[in-house]
């Protein structure tokens, strides 16, 4: 497989400075985009995130015409990929302290669309939970940020191929989402998933999922998801950018139905992709 | 001032990949080491540290020899300088998942030392709390890893270069660590210092003042320190492998003096780093 097309602050490469904050520090954040025939999906969005997670890193946000022009530069060709944006703070400032002018890294790469099969979309998944909590990090709470160990050490955790995901919880044993998705539970026909003020990331599906069953009328309530309340949920299902929707049909052995408002979620999340 | 020099793997240079898990995820672990007379100090310390987070975050640990050999090639013309040690998980895995076989990335680099005024030690620095509170994640407390995003927002807070260090709580409103620094309280002739089982770094100097205060016959207790206790603490002191010990003469407007147990850590501290 060829590697990724990078481009690094708009010129083709492959490095960074090893003094840049994002390598230092994990000072940055970064989107992950899904693109099809050419466009990134849900462009808006991910940018609209972006620019609120800058702000919250207060980090100057890359110019969003700039970024658009770059994206659509590696995108054009491409029939299906996944587009990765970082940006960091750059290189500057002693230790921790920002610099005064901060001058961000950003780096746009496009790389091979990762391949699953369809059947995880038809079928659904297999999942488990995982040993590795979420930090606990208001302050952090909700961004695509760079610091990324809590979903590395959880995803070390399994080396099973039929396992496509792991859920974390918190310390206090709340489900609070998969090491690359968010998860939402099926209750009494309303949909329901985890808040996420204390940890977790707020996925650009998670909240069109959210916008597509208010369109619905489906009912749908964000709060504290105990891990043992799982067991009872009719239907769960994965989201995130580059997967779209993925029922759960087995987690920790016990099996889920792939259920009426899932199925309905899909074919409309379908639809609104081709359109 | 000249930058760094570095080596990278081995080679001179000053970048590393972007698809680096260093800079993607801030998959790995860094020393920040005091070099004086052309030799990084407390040097089996610091690979004592390094081995074991490895390990924690199962990274290959680079060869001792070989990290050895480069630190001296960098540090031999250095009269004094602050030595930085990363190692990361490399190029590979597909998203958060570990590679079979990592080949971790080695960089090594030699910067020109902060150059504090010596009264920082000899009188003492003024400090502050943060209002960013430190990530709770009993799997990576301890370690010193990339991910390092509280400290950057805290250090963040503040631009008065009067003040040398922020003090970080946790949730709970125990107080913890500085920005760069771990911190002691003297309490009725006693040394105190936060627990750090989950959260902070487990500084090389936070060990060093330990096991000379128990070679001094003082005693010490390692404990959850409330925030508030701060105010009655009879003397407070900032640690870290490049400044050593730094007194705290006033925290929050409040005024500490530099008292017995501090003054002499300092002294002792100086023989065992001239010896």
């Amino acid at each position: 497989m060829a590697g990724p097309s990078i481009l690094v602050n708009g010129e083709p490469g492959e490095t960074v400075s090893v003094l840049d904050r994002g390598f230092q520090y994990g000072d940055g954040i970064f989107e992950t985009i899904r693109v099809a025939d050419g466009r990134p999906d849900f462009w808006e969005r991910h940018m609209a995130r972006l620019a609120s997670g800058c702000e919250r890193l207060r980090l100057p946000a890359p110019d969003g015409d700039l970024l658009r022009c770059e994206a659509g530069q590696l995108c054009e060709a491409s029939r299906a990929g996944v587009l990765k944006i970082v940006v960091t703070r750059g290189i500057g400032g002693r230790g921790y302290r920002l610099p005064e002018k901060a001058d961000p890294t950003r780096v746009v790469a496009l790389f091979a669309a990762p391949g699953y099969p369809e059947s995880f979309v038809r079928e659904g998944v297999r999942a488990r939970f995982c040993r590795a909590r979420l930090s606990d990090q208001p302050m952090l709470a909700g961004l695509k940020h760079l610091n990324r160990l809590d979903q590395v050490m959880a995803r070390g955790e399994w080396s099973d191929e039929t396992i496509q995901e792991g859920l974390m919880c918190d310390a206090a044993n709340n489900m609070i989402e998969g090491t690359m998705t968010n998860v939402f539970i099926v209750r009494g026909g309303a949909l329901h998933t985890p808040d996420l003020s204390r940890c977790g990331v707020l996925g650009i599906m998670r909240g069109i999922v959210l916008d597509l069953a208010q369109q619905l009328g489906i009912e749908t309530e964000i709060r504290a998801i105990p891990r043992d309340e799982m067991k009872s949920a009719a239907e769960i299902f994965l989201t995130n950018s580059v997967i779209g929707i993925w029922p759960v049909r087995e987690l920790e052995g016990r099996d889920y139905r792939l259920g009426d408002v899932t199925r309905k979620l899909i074919e409309v999340l379908a639809r609104l992709a081709t359109d």
